[in-house]
């Protein structure tokens, strides 16, 4: 995986979260990742095809994810209804957007496709033989796992 | 979403597991399915961009998937490790290939990405307003729902 690709996804993602929720955001250092990873709880997935193919992970646990739905509507969720999963996923779309929007601005091919929202108990994520590299993003709610598997075609 | 989407999927999907899997593969009745869609335990996502942009799913239960990845990899599975794993995540790309290739030869622009695999218990799967087809798949060692969703762009 060519490390170009990685560095947008964590900066649109730390900007758009700056954005979206008060306080700091804070990213950690880039480390490799598991073919098989388990998820936190709370989990965005978008697909990349174009020059590289593969997918962007947002992983957070629940709590993170109750309380950055809570900030960015403005009411407390207590609970991952529709309109919390719907703000998550609106999130993730918003993050990966404004990334391969930067990508391609720089001469990369890439497009996104929606996201797509995954949340339950002791859930493990698998992708093949893709290598990830994953940058967490300390909030002030939380922190949220980017990461990025994606193969040069 | 064009219903045009749905049937090369499943079409390729009951090829490729009657090559993979000895024993009659029966298409069962099309449907509607909800936003937000309970999983039935292992879900292969594959994500689609071009002409239109979305999601496929494979969606089956943890006995059906160990007996599948046993039948193609003529050894009995206990539990999803790895190989287990990979197995359905090939399977995966090998349906959503055959139907895409079947989709662009027709005439269309679709391209999709690797298969990501997700296991777990209680597993919630949303999309945000992506409206979503789904045709179940009756094998010899039960059932996996086709799930589509795909916006045209």
């Amino acid at each position: 995986m060519r490390y170009a690709y990685v560095q947008p996804f964590v900066d649109s993602a730390q900007r758009i979260l700056a954005e979206a929720v008060p306080g700091r955001i804070v990213a950690g250092d880039l480390r490799l990742s598991s073919a098989a990873l388990p998820s936190r709880g709370v989990t965005a997935i978008v697909g990349v095809t174009g020059e590289g193919e593969g997918r962007v992970l947002f992983d957070m646990d629940r709590e993170t994810a109750l309380r950055i739905a809570s900030a960015m509507n403005g009411e407390p969720f207590h609970e991952l209804d529709q309109l919390a999963k719907d703000t998550l996923c609106e999130l993730a779309g918003m993050m990966t957007g404004k990334a391969v929007s930067a990508l391609n601005d720089g001469g990369h091919r890439l497009r996104v496709t929606p996201p797509t929202l995954f949340t339950g108990e002791n859930v493990s994520i698998s992708g093949g033989e893709l290598e990830a590299l994953v940058v967490p993003l300390e909030t002030p709610f939380g922190e949220i796992a980017v990461n990025v598997a994606i193969a040069t075609c």
